[in-house]
């Protein structure tokens, strides 16, 4: 595994699913931060099962308890760790688990990669519930931002084929992103909020689960962030946004949009706004050439349906080596993508607060 | 800037579009590799410019002169360097430059990066140019790969609105990525062509441009590479292959179309093909969990339209600090896609040969 | 902070003497990997306090607990977190401890680097109480590398100006290091630690503390390990070795004194035992060109004699800006070499687990 | 091999003694540093050969071609790449040299670790020769660093038996630093250098060589650098001087001796001077916890003698497992001491280039 990222501020996520529990340890975190814990549960609980009714009942006790690098609530400048308990997990009959790797999950490759050794029980350290560390990473990481006066936010921009509004690149907000965090169904149109219930709930009733994309706003970083050619905004906010499980693409500004573009689109003419170099359309993204230009830093990432579904599916018996049929017991998210917002967004808040490290701004 | 790459295959790229000359220092290869410099030739050729009627007529000598890590033809095990010297650069106003920043260019992001100290001229470090170092990298950890097996190709999937077929996720095949590396318009639907020369000729026509989707397979990588969270396939392939100038978006598998999808259909069963596991759809273009399931790897990258127009556009005067209207002039590539390909499919390889290595594999 | 380590071992330390607790996550160990606690626990012993005459009587209670990254006492390849609870902590003059910074502590450079926020109590994360988690990934370590027949292990070489006898490079086993490991006072000649004794405890009675010399070797490491120029074997462990405190140099095989030596002298000749390459004489401590020859890998590190003495010293009020004398309170070890060699063992054991993963001997 | 180096300067050095050329890439500098080649060549001069009587009359034309990264001579903030083209070469008996590994080289160990593919010519990647691509990167950071006060300078400590006056850790200074780099012989007590010279003549004329210690300062550094526990300045510092060929040791402040000390000695009381917080003694070497105090950083590092020595050596036919006698041919340097002093001051100003650049102090 490779559970580690950051080059300026440092993160090393730890823990299974089952296991005795999961956690972060945030490395090169500014001295001095004060840090209100209250906003972080609230971050947390935008992730944790059990809050809507499409959600699964399971519920996690998410709150970690931060072994380090803060005294009193103000950051010290050491590592801070931050342990949650595993607890509600049921036994399961694990060697049915090795046998029969679940189609869409990582049980096979994990299998081949860590030689049958990896930990299958509730998906191992493969789980989504390894985003409460990275969301309590990222909740921590706002928190600085915000007083830099960088706000990151999001919203679900499809789920199935019903769609929001997406932002508006130039004129999103801080107040608008922060309202947005309020809703579990955190929507730009809230009447989009329907369509989407109705689509998780018609693949509850078709034991199936459904995909969408979600769609993060940054405002406020300042012009001048990021390191081409691999030190980039989009290869530094990518290489982090892909570890959140289930994300099979990220894309910045008009991204994939683009294909079907003029160059006389696509480029963003600059003007002044009193002293202040902006672009009209933000068709970029808010980063050229890899470095931010100062306007809102707008990605999507697409998140495929969670691949825990009770309908039979074809598999294979390890042991015996024979095709196999599965049924996947439990009960499941038929929609993961409300809970993958405040992950993807924590994930972005990470790589902002490691690329305005780099260069000062923290 | 940060134009050094990679873990266990380590490029460190250099150069400006107008300085002295360009290159990559390439650390970690794998020593007793021998090289046949006809293939990195070849590979060169089809990034270089010149070679089609829709392309620059600009010429560039882009062989690199290999400074170290070879004895004969055969890879010593130290850092292998390559330096392509600038020619066939012209005079420029520089001053002219340093005022107007293009539109949809880094002028004035890298201005703002370096305090107006980055070298302007043809974009500098910026410059597409850079990709030269990188294929040539690309084509030299291409070799090694197929000696393990692997392959890496790929096609135009879409310059505008006009589509090439995708590959066929399951069937893809080492001879068919060959083939399409003799073609500049590389494309698994030969008809589309036709489609694609009318779109850039018509963005020329009118002193524009046109942006494009190209789709990279690499086949014969083995199951179990990639180290997630964050050392994971898609983390690692990400980070590299927005390194190439003018990507906006990564997408792996079924990308953003798994928004749409159900879980039962993106959902890959497993079956065995003899003694080998395989998977019937291959929905998630090779990859579980970060890990490589040993069926083909699938991604995309959306290229945006080449910045340089020649129609007036909006600007600034970043000295006089006053709105202006520039004009670019210069012959420019009205479509990038076609050279995009082979710099991509480098970075892919790169990618790899890095992620392959770390489990030993190279 | 930067408590993290490791290109392919990766550990990532936290905890403050006095905070909540102490830990380690390791990330990168091989999956598979049966490890034996109570072997684990006898490492973790050595470095504890209280064990000997000459050492404080503060108690630790240092066996972590393990969170993750094992399936019973099996590794699964996912990351491994362990934590060690602090307690036994006392009650503390902060005030004071912020305002007069320790002669030979990190008290003030540590109030510089962090603006005054670093936790002082105790020295806070730059307490030698952080070996703990290192002793424990070097005792995971261990038993990986005891798995592939390389066996760490350590002597007090000094204590003041009491030497013990030198390894002999080239006839050092692996029964001998494990010996040693028994011993609180690890000597190759017993008769060394009367006299280690006397000048311990004439420090103590003078309220004063005395410094030393540990040597480690490193047995059945293969011939080809490190990748120079910076990923030596010298520069990987001296990178790891300078992280345990009170460390201000290392030296590999004659170390210094081949200042003294001709090369005719310094030259190990090569020769053939059986059909194995070894050398006669291993001046150059099993490492040529920054890799191993197969030979026992041999440093040594100084150790600075522990900074918290009882005497009056010279320092200043940070806060008032003017001289001041300082007595430090509390019980401390005027010397801490016997407990600093398992860490420092537990070091060099982290590094080579780390280099041999490169080269796939891990 | 991995001859990359840094987290926030990057280095990345190529070449082989007897290859095309060598260099570095050096990526990470601040924009807008004019630079002084004359000074760069300055630095350059000293390490080379042919300077003085005791050093090899080999003549390097070592003012390598800087290809990109500078503008006129002001650094553009992207990668600088400069290459040295080697010349005068000799034609060798490549067999014999692949046959027979030299005692003391790298030899043996390299062609196991590149399975026999190393390119042994002149010692190939390991040679000596790739520390002028180090000078030069460190000819670069000591202008950036002198621009903002900090000056890197040494003298020979000891050659031999024969020692210097060491500096005096509280008073050195830039100009008596600079002063030394005027010297081939750097001393500070002059009178040493006919003694030096006499065991540099008498190891010659017995075909043989001697070793010997250099030590450096480094003054001006302000407070509050390097990031414990792993990212401390030995840490790093270590880390890079331990990729000059032939160190064998490295030691800061009192070193080695800190092991005779007692507390009461090595403590560094502070005391203030104006409204500076200083250390009456800097013991410590200018580090505390791995952190900067302010006060010069000292350190040494141990040179073994150059390998490379004219008598009959014992080693081994590689090709047909047998003892064999060896003559190594050429004339060398007996003592590489002095030419070894710029490339080890070269390592410390790029390491200072990358820790002062992490806290934002370049």
């Amino acid at each position: 595994m490779s559970s580690t990222w950051g080059n300026n501020i440092k993160i090393s996520i730890f823990g299974e699913s089952h296991g005795v529990g999961i956690g972060v340890v945030i490395d090169g975190l500014p001295a001095g931060e004060k840090l209100d814990f209250d906003e972080i549960q609230f971050q947390m609980n935008r992730r944790a099962p059990g809050n809507d009714s499409t959600s699964t009942p399971r519920k996690e006790e998410d709150m970690p308890e931060v072994c380090s690098g803060i005294l009193g609530d103000t950051t010290t400048g050491a590592p801070m760790c931050a342990v949650i308990e595993n607890s509600n997990t049921r036994s399961v009959d694990y060697d049915k688990l090795q046998r029969l790797p679940r189609p869409g999950h990582a049980d096979y490759t994990g299998a081949v990669r860590y030689n049958g050794y990896n930990d299958v029980r509730g998906g191992g350290h493969f789980s989504g519930r390894l985003t409460a560390p990275l969301t309590f990473a990222g909740a921590v990481c706002r928190q600085i931002l915000e007083r830099r006066g960088v706000t990151v936010g999001g919203h679900i921009y499809a789920i199935g084929n019903m769609y929001d509004d997406p932002f508006d690149p130039v004129s999103v907000n801080a107040d608008q992103l922060l309202a947005l965090q309020e809703k579990f169904f955190a929507l730009n149109r809230p009447e989009a909020e329907r369509g989407m219930r109705r689509r998780i709930e018609d693949a509850r009733s078709e034991r199936d689960s459904v995909g969408g994309i979600v769609e993060i706003a940054a405002v406020g970083v300042p012009a001048g962030v990021g390191s081409p050619m691999f030190g980039g905004v989009e290869n530094v906010l990518s290489s982090i946004v892909f570890g959140v499980p289930a994300v099979k693409g990220v894309e910045f500004g008009a991204g994939f949009d683009v294909a079907r573009m003029r160059g006389s689109e696509s480029n963003d003419p600059f003007t002044l706004s009193g002293n202040r170099v902006i672009t009209t359309r933000n068709v970029c993204g808010g980063i050229l050439g890899g470095i931010t230009d100062g306007m809102p830093i707008i990605l999507r990432a697409a998140i495929k349906p969670t691949p825990s579904i009770s309908q039979e599916q074809h598999t294979i018996d390890l042991k015996e080596q024979r095709d196999a049929i599965l049924t996947v017991g439990g009960r499941h998210d038929p929609c993961i993508v409300p809970r993958a917002l405040p992950a993807i967004e924590s994930a972005v808040a990470i790589g902002l607060a490691d690329l305005m490290k780099e260069v000062g701004k923290l």
